[in-house]
């Protein structure tokens, strides 16, 4: 149900947003030159996950056939193999599309070689987990996106990032899993929704020790982006990002740590993952 | 590739080890009335997840369609839909049996009506993680089971298994990955490795507070077994299992929290995992 007129969407929206044009595809390729050697040296430092563990956050979407997609198709399709009542178990299969629910980009989902899923070291999957809540200008425009100034701002109360963490925008899009409102495409099909600034994903990169960026929306661009700038630029230093994921007002802005349980499918350039958080005790000398 | 044939063979094994005759069925039917309600009145005590995290371990298998199969069929079909180098990103889509690679058994897999594992509470898949070494008695005998006198002589070593645990067997089976000797079936198709006894399994669930069991095998039973007696018992109490686990041998016998990252995806009764331990630091008192 699926595949006929699935990859059609899909490259039928791409080309609409002049996807692979001139210009734009030449910045892309050379933008992700090399991205397993920048991988390689990246060198994040060790994160510090804090003490002890005071309760655990659910942050992954159940997903049906019904979950919201970025290019609107089916991406999930559930058949049944045995029952129970007539084969004395149960047993499926699923017809999955990588990028569907709360799921992992991995360097690969938009470089020539950069790093699959399942070569993402672990120790850069469970990360301390920086919250940053952009709901307030969300609310008011849907192609909010989270700028530098958001960022130094958080330092402002929370202090600075984490080194290694994740950075997650919390833009409370969440809110309108289920409804039209969170593809929220327009006429013309162009989605609205809120994402990462490439300026902001830049300064994570270049100013901050960051491993991972998360948001509660189907992309880590904002909706109308013409180009994936963000994608490219991010997946293309050799970072991860994920998509779709649950219960960020669930945890406080800074004190615990998020475990992106992507795939260990080879060769995944992404796929669905088992998110969650661990919020530790509070330390003395930290406030928020 | 995996479809024809595929469940012709599943069925054909299950029929060689009468899977589903006469008193087997009735059996299995009694052990499973209710589970949904059994699960619900387990009241799983909280989990006491330790201290501050010094390694963090990975314990999920790579998988690609050539990852040995229970069957012995492929059950992971990997489909490209888009290229980098044609599209400008990469992009695609899965043919997945649930029960490959390093996956869960939720309570569904082996019920009419048990808890499917979308539906199984975080707090029940991250616990501490007992490791319970087998290797000894496994090299000698390929058809070993964990008794409860392994169990015992466990806690007398390590102290009593933490409320909430999982309990792994460590067998040793992994060094066998990708060779003959991992499924280890004899001129007549039946398969011989390592897997826990369903006197020890009862033994968890009425004497201990335990969520999950592990094991570095294709199955929660032992390769010749006739019945799935473990799978049937254990799942039919609401409580999940966890196979092919990887690097056991890196995690200490008691002292780290595992983290069971079962799939999402509704209605599923089981599925790949992103699984990894959270070794802690050594808190006095504990000595292994």
């Amino acid at each position: 149900m699926c595949v006929p007129g699935c990859q059609e969407t899909i490259l039928e929206r791409l080309s609409r947003r002049r996807f692979l044009t001139g210009a734009l595809a030449a910045t892309a390729a050379a933008a992700v030159a090399g991205p397993a050697a920048a991988a390689e040296s990246r060198k994040a430092p060790p994160a510090n996950l804090g003490g002890k563990i005071r309760e655990i956050v659910e942050m992954t979407h159940v997903m049906g056939p019904d979950f919201p997609t970025f290019s609107g198709a089916v991406n999930l399709e559930i058949e049944v193999l045995f029952t129970f009542a007539q084969d004395g178990f149960n047993f499926k299969r699923w017809l999955l599309i990588e990028h569907t629910g709360t799921h992992m980009d991995a360097p690969l989902h938009f470089t020539a070689e950069g790093l699959s899923a399942d070569m993402i070291p672990i120790d850069q999957l469970v990360v301390p987990l920086a919250v940053v809540d952009i709901r307030h200008k969300a609310a008011a425009n849907p192609d909010a996106q989270v700028t530098p100034d958001d960022l130094r701002a958080w330092e402002k109360k929370h202090g600075r990032i984490p080194d290694g963490a994740c950075v997650a925008m919390y833009s409370g899009w969440e809110e309108k899993l289920y409804t039209p409102g969170f593809r929220n495409a327009d006429a013309g099909g162009v989605m609205h929704f809120p994402g990462f600034h490439l300026e902001a994903v830049q300064f994570l990169a270049r100013e901050r020790h960051v491993n991972g960026i998360a948001v509660d929306t189907l992309s880590l661009d904002f909706g109308p982006s013409p180009d994936f700038a963000t994608h490219y630029f991010w997946l293309g230093e050799g970072r991860w990002g994920m998509e779709n994921v649950a219960n960020l007002g669930k945890v406080p802005p800074v004190g615990s740590t998020f475990i992106a349980g992507g795939p260990r499918i080879a060769g995944a350039t992404g796929g669905p993952s088992r998110c969650l958080a661990l919020v530790h005790h509070p330390r003395r000398g930290h406030h928020g």
